[in-house]
């Protein structure tokens, strides 16, 4: 702490942008993710100015700079892991330019996601990523992340509704990447490898976006199972059928039961519950595709099918499933809901595998796993439920974890879909990417010669995730 | 020469596979571009495991390698501007798996995109960049180039399509990059690194490849006018009005002309011509998007308009357009056509000047160029058509292509939207991306400390395109 000089820091971005006392500490030093580890000094820059200069100061003298958005990251992206500047973008909110003729919008990096769309809705169009987060997080942060969410399907991830970025470099400098056009093949795709790299390469301080028109028919239905093998087995059906769809949810009966336990939403209590949506200008295309879902879902023995284009009974059915993040961490009395093992990808066809899976490794392993996700993107999510007041049930969720990606691997899977590396999805990642580690380090050192930003994360995080950082839990120790 | 070890290259690749005489050398000394720079050895590898063994070769021993598809770039990509070994990818050309359930395939780099729609068609799924040169450019150039073409609006860019691939790195180790899943937040994206990077930073050996639903209705539409600047006008009306196209492509007055005098098809003798196309699955949803496009041309004074459904009759439309850059060559007896500044990309607000501004620098620089290209990625292509024997003719050429680039910046354009930058494009490559070249060199140099991959491009290329090596015409000396 004594190696940050905070008098400088406030010359820079101003003596009420900077703070240094313990409380605040305490805040910045956790994210959504399960780490705790207290930053130096916390900055809130308002022009890309300042960012420039708080790196101009920081890298001569090998200051860890971790770049915040809103602090949603499940796996530990925005701890400060080695301490340092952790450096809070919300005060560079503001939306810069919807250009509605170029069809682009250029916005600073601390822009909420629903904050844009909500500006964006006016002119019919929308920017699409859309995580279950998008209340809160930030587009600095998603970029950063790789982000997607319910509708990515159809619309991608962040990475597919990026044209261009500046950034900040570890040395101040100020780079412009991409273009503002559609396509581009002028070199180095310098923008596409900032995404995803977790504060680790650059300060993303401006962002050039895509939108798309909100289409004007959207169709939402909903099935039944008795079998989560039969909601699986329709999910593969339906993503190998050339449907073009724009959502396909499961949840399983832990979620439907954590939904109902929490909200009283009254769900009926089956072993899975599949919602699809298509989406479009003409109602007739849209029929088509929703229709074809709704009979592979009949095939495959569901039940209770409803089909909705009205946006409030579409807003009832979903409610349940948008609600069921909140609604997990009431499941049990004095359990937490953890995001150790939460976002992997599998190949469509080993969607109904995958599920079965997570609930035959948490038995084994003494936690809760529940399996829902946003399967039209491969993307299965699940959740540790477990005392972490308890000692044994962190080696259990670790066991959990490790056996989860082994199972992700075999099946030709990926450790993370849209939540990141940070530090708890390392150990897996790199099992998984072991070959381009160094490749990885390279670029890093490249781009960050004295490893300054965001230190310790991703190719460089910590073998074990448990001992990794303090934990956010007090855990007790006991006899077991 | 001399440098090379043939006998060792014969032993790893195998004797018919390395060509080392003059006529074959010649060969591979050039591509589509008016470039040309003879190899030292040219080889043909059959698997990974050979390119792996050939890059361990030359490695250690600092010799270029030019990884070469069907050498249909622009700008001289495959140009062994430094000499040494030129690797043909002509014999790795298998389509590996095609894979419904999971709805991706793999591709070995010499797979030519044409063969590889084939092979998808009877499943009704595309793959969709289609660059003009579709008929015999292979997917490792596509990917080194992050080509595109007429439908890249509605369906993206090669790098859109990119799910993974596997690399052969300087060092000969190989990598995978990428996932087989939709989304993947697993560490940096360097599949998405390397798809533009023009050979200069790996050799890509595999590639994931995502493929799409063919639409069951393609409707095509055609618009002539009278005025330039109203078909500029209604492209930039058409995609600020949230319609959902896949087509909007534009030919001039010369472009016309070049068709007509080539192949008589008879396309009416106006100034511009404006082909429209939207697809879907159902005929009611491509029926509003072609209608809105149809009011939009008549509002700017579009007349002539045709609408088709039928495949026959939307061949015919579409062959003008089809057969332009063939017809470009036979335009004016003496004359070539040359790719030097053809293939920018503008907002498109600027559409209508960019098109009226080639013209005007044509008529200055005493050359003749079209303006034509894919208006619905903002892709604008010229040609410069020239008497490639006068001396004169070059500085013409020059100075029509620095007034071109020039203009493309100041409306906030980019170099190339889908040719790559190669030699030709450099010069003005280096001016728009002057402030991330270091960048682009230090990230080189973490890859490829040796500079033995694909070197003197890019970043790397000489500052004056004309005497950056010889051309493939011959100049004569002229009193002018």
């Amino acid at each position: 702490m004594g190696l940050v000089d905070v008098q400088r820091l406030k010359e820079i971005v101003g003596a009420e942008n900077v703070k240094d006392d313990k409380a605040d500490l305490y805040v910045y030093g956790s994210d959504s993710s399960v780490h705790q580890a207290m930053p130096w000094v916390v900055v809130r820059p308002h022009t890309t100015e300042e960012v420039q200069n708080v790196m101009r100061y920081a890298n001569p003298r090998m200051l860890p700079v971790i770049a915040r958005g809103a602090g949603s990251g499940m796996s530990g992206q925005a701890v400060p892991i080695k301490g340092g500047i952790v450096m809070d973008f919300k005060k560079m909110n503001k939306i810069l330019e919807i250009n509605l003729e170029d069809t682009f919008v250029r916005v600073e990096p601390g822009v909420v996601d629903d904050d844009l769309n909500r500006a964006l809705k006016p002119h019919n169009v929308f920017y699409p990523p859309a995580p279950a987060s998008s209340r809160i997080a930030t587009i600095g942060g998603e970029i950063a992340n790789n982000a997607s969410g319910v509708r990515s399907v159809k619309y991608g991830a962040v990475r597919d509704s990026i044209l261009g970025m500046k950034v900040v470099m570890a040395n101040g400098d100020l780079i412009h990447l991409g273009a503002k056009t559609r396509v581009e093949a002028t070199g180095y795709q310098i923008d596409r490898l900032m995404v995803g790299s977790e504060g680790t390469l650059g300060i993303i301080v401006e962002a050039t976006l895509k939108f798309v028109p909100i289409p004007k028919f959207r169709c939402l239905g909903i099935a039944k199972f008795n079998e989560l093998e039969d909601a699986g087995n329709a999910i593969s059906e339906i993503m190998s059928s050339g449907i073009i769809l724009s959502m396909l949810e499961l949840m399983d009966n832990i979620a439907i039961k954590a939904v109902n336990q929490a909200l009283d939403l009254g769900l009926p209590d089956v072993e899975a519950i599949l919602m699809f949506e298509a989406d479009g200008m003409a109602k007739e295309g849209v029929d088509i595709e929703v229709k074809r879902m709704m009979e592979i879902c009949k095939k495959h023995k569901g039940f209770g099918l409803e089909l909705s284009y009205d946006a409030k009974e579409r807003t009832r059915i979903f409610s349940g499933r948008k609600k069921l993040f909140p609604s997990l961490s009431r499941y049990k009395e004095g359990y937490v809901c953890t995001s150790l093992a939460d976002d992997m990808a599998v190949p469509y066809s080993k969607m109904a595998e995958m599920a079965k899976k997570i609930h035959e490794i948490a038995k084994r392993n003494n936690v809760i796993m529940t399996a829902y996700g946003h399967c039209g993107s491969g993307c299965m999510h699940t959740k540790i439920l477990m005392d972490p007041t308890k000692k044994s049930q962190w080696e259990d969720a670790k066991r959990a974890v490790f056996e989860i990606y082994s199972f992700v691997r075999s099946v030709g899977g990926t450790t993370s879909a849209e939540h990141g590396i940070g530090i708890s999805k390392a150990p897996a990642f790199k099992r998984e990417k072991h070959e381009s580690l160094e490749l990885m380090r390279a670029l890093k050192k490249a781009l960050d010669p004295n490893n300054i930003l965001n230190p310790g994360k991703l190719m460089d995080a910590p073998d074990d995730w448990v001992t990794a950082t303090k934990l956010r839990y007090t855990v007790k120790l006991e006899g077991k």
